[in-house]
C-alpha cells in the first residue's frame, strides 16, 4: 500500500498524471490450467489512468479504498464489504451501489495479490469450525489469548479472528468439510470428531472464502488431509469442486485452493448403493449438470462419472438422507468412504 | 411422553380405540391478548382418533414422533427436523414431505406445552452469541464443562448445547440483539460489549427460536434488560416485534416471548435525525407496512408511529448505514438510544 502511495506521489512530483497498473481480471485473461488444476490470471494488464476522464472516477475510488484499508491495517481493525460501502458516503466518495465498491475491493486484491481477508475486509460469517485445534488470536484486544476449538459443542463461527489466528496444537489427523449445519451438528454429537480424529468445518452451502482459507491453512500448515461431504446433487458437487479447483472469480488469489482435498460424497452412485430416499432432479439441476459437463474442472474422476451418473438416474439426495438407517449410520458411511482414500 | 404412552395403553386395555387430545392450533383458536401483549391458544381441543379412518395416518405419525423424541431424550441426543423426517423412512412411517413431519412436531409441542428444543429437536444454527457469560454444558459428552462466551471474538453459534446450558456467572448488565452479522462483529471489535457491559446476540435475520429462547432466559433468569437493534425497514421492525410479542405460529409456546425487550432502532425517524444514507421503500415494503398497521402487535409505541413515519418518508436504511459517520459511531448511537430507555 505504501508503494502504491509512493508511485502516485512520484508521478505527481514528476509532473505526470498518476496511474495504477494492475492485472487484467476480464475473462480473456483468466485461464484454467489443467495440469495444475486451477485458474490463473494471465499477463495482460489493465490501467486506471487519472489523465483519462473515463478512468478518473474509478481511479479516485481505488485510491480511497486503498486509504480505507490502510487505516484498517494500521488500527488492527476489520470491516465488512457493506461497512466499506457506507463509510465511503462520509467521504463523499461516489459509489453507485455496493456492487461497484465490491468490484474495487477485488481490484485491490488483484493489485496486492492477496485476499481481502488479509487486509481486514470480511464477509458476514456463516461457516463454523469444531475440533481439537488450539488457536491463538491475533486480533485487537485478544492478542495472545488462546482457545481450543473443541470447547463449544455448537461450534465456533469462522470470522476474522479465527481466520487470522495462529494454529498452536492439534491431535487431529483429518479435516471433514460439511455442506449442511444439521450434519455438522450430527458429527459432533455422534463424537465422530473424536472417533475419526477430525476437525469439522460447516460450510453453510457454497463455501465462504474464510472457510476455504482455513481449509487451505489446515492442509498446508498442519499437513491435514481434507475430505468434503455434501448433498448428492450438482450444487453439492460444485461446493466441493470449488474447494479443490477454485473459481474463476477468485483466480487472482491462489491461497484459497486446496488441490489435495477430496470429495467423498454423497455420490450419485451412493443413492443406489445405500438405498437413500431420493427426489427427482429438477430442470435447473439438469441444466447445471450439462453446464458442468463442459467445465474444465470436471474432466477428472470422480467428477465426470458422477455427473454422468446423475444424468442417468435423474435423482438427488441430501446428506441427511443417510439418517434413514439411523442417526449413527453416517459414522459407518464416512469411515468406509475415507478409508477408500488412504 | 410416558403419560401419553400410558393413556394409549389404557385405551387399548379397556377395549377402546386409542385417541390423542391436544390444543387446537387452527387460527380460530389462536387469540392475541392486548393486555398481556402476546398470543394465546384458546380452550378448543382437537382430537386424533384412531377409530376415524381419516385420522389413522396422523395418529400413527404422531405416535412415531413421540417415540422418536422419547429415544432422543433417553439417550441425551438431539436431532434436526430434517433428520427426523429422513429417520421416519427407516421405520416405514409415511410422511408426504418434511412439511408434514414438521407439523406433527408442532402438534407434539402443543401436546406437551414446551418448545421442540426442550425435547431435542433443533433447527439449523445461524444465530450467535458473544459476551461475558460463563455457561456450563449439559449435553452428551460435555456434561459439567464450562466456557466463558467472551473467549472467541468471532462469537459462538447458538445450537443445542448453548440453548440448554446452565448460566453460571455474568458481569453483563444488558443484552443487545442484532439483526446482521456485520454489525455483530462491529460491536465486538469496537469493544462495545465491554464499554456497555453487554451480551451480544446475532439474530441472522428473523430470530430463530433458539435465539429467542436464549434472550428470554437471559431476561428471566439473570434479570438482564434486552435491546433489539435492526435495520430501519418494516422487516427489521418485525424481527424486533416478534421477540417482544411472539408470533401466531408459536402461540402454543409461551417461553419464547420477552415482553420486557425494547426495540431501540434503527427507527424510521433516525434516517432524518442521523442523516443516514437511505434507499427508497419498495412496493413489497409498503405492502408490509400496511399489513402491520392492521396487526394488533403494532397498536402501541414506538411501533405505530414508526410505521406511519416509514409510510411518510418512504425510505429505508440499514444498520450499517451508521458507518457513514465512521466505524465507531455506532457506539455513540447505541449509548444515546439505550440511555433513553432507563
Amino acid at each position: 500500500l505504501k508503494e502504491l502511495a509512493n508511485s502516485i506521489l512520484n508521478d505527481i512530483n514528476n509532473g505526470q498524471y498518476p496511474k495504477i497498473v494492475l492485472p487484467d481480471r476480464s475473462s480473456k485473461n483468466v485461464l484454467f490450467l489443467p495440469d495444475e488444476g486451477k485458474f490463473k490470471v494471465g499477463d495482460l494488464k489493465s490501467t486506471k489512468d487519472s489523465r483519462n476522464i473515463r478512468h478518473a472516477k474509478n481511479f479516485h475510488q481505488f485510491m480511497w479504498t486503498a486509504y480505507y484499508v490502510y487505516r484498517l491495517l494500521k488500527n488492527n481493525r476489520t470491516s465488512s464489504l457493506r461497512d466499506l460501502y457506507y463509510s465511503s458516503k462520509g467521504y463523499g466518495v461516489n459509489f453507485k451501489d455496493q456492487d461497484e465498491s465490491d468490484r474495487i475491493v477485488t481490484d485491490l486484491e488483484a493489485y496486492l495479490g492477496v485476499p481481502r481477508e488479509s487486509f481486514g475486509i470480511f464477509p458476514e460469517e456463516r461457516s463454523a469450525i469444531f475440533g481439537d485445534l488450539t488457536i491463538e488470536y491475533t486480533v485487537h484486544g485478544f492478542e495472545g489469548k488462546s482457545v481450543n476449538l473443541s470447547s463449544n459443542p455448537d461450534g465456533f463461527s469462522i470470522g476474522p479472528s479465527i481466520t487470522n489466528s495462529k494454529f498452536i496444537k492439534t491431535n487431529a489427523q483429518i479435516v471433514i468439510a460439511i455442506e449442511s449445519g444439521g450434519m455438522f451438528s450430527r458429527l459432533i454429537e455422534e463424537s465422530i470428531w473424536k472417533s475419526m480424529n477430525a476437525i469439522l468445518i460447516h460450510l453453510g452451502g457454497q463455501a465462504p472464502r474464510s472457510a476455504r482459507r482455513i481449509i487451505k491453512r489446515l492442509n498446508e500448515e498442519l499437513g491435514l488431509k481434507c475430505f468434503i461431504f455434501t448433498d448428492a446433487d450438482p450444487w453439492g458437487m460444485h461446493i466441493a469442486n470449488v474447494i479443490v479447483y477454485g473459481s474463476r472469480n477468485s483466480a487472482h488469489i491462489p491461497d484459497l485452493v486446496t488441490p489435495d482435498a477430496k470429495w467423498i460424497g454423497v455420490y450419485a452412485s451412493d443413492i443406489e448403493d445405500y438405498q437413500l430416499p431420493a427426489m427427482n432432479l429438477t430442470d435447473a439441476d439438469l441444466k447445471k449438470i450439462d453446464e458442468l459437463l463442459l467445465d474444465p474442472r470436471y474432466k477428472e474422476e470422480p467428477w465426470k462419472s458422477q455427473l454422468l451418473e446423475f444424468k442417468k438416474i435423474r435423482k438427488r439426495a441430501e446428506q441427511q438422507a443417510l439418517s434413514r438407517w439411523g442417526l449413527s449410520f453416517v459414522s459407518k458411511y464416512l469411515k468406509e468412504k475415507i478409508e477408500n482414500e488412504f
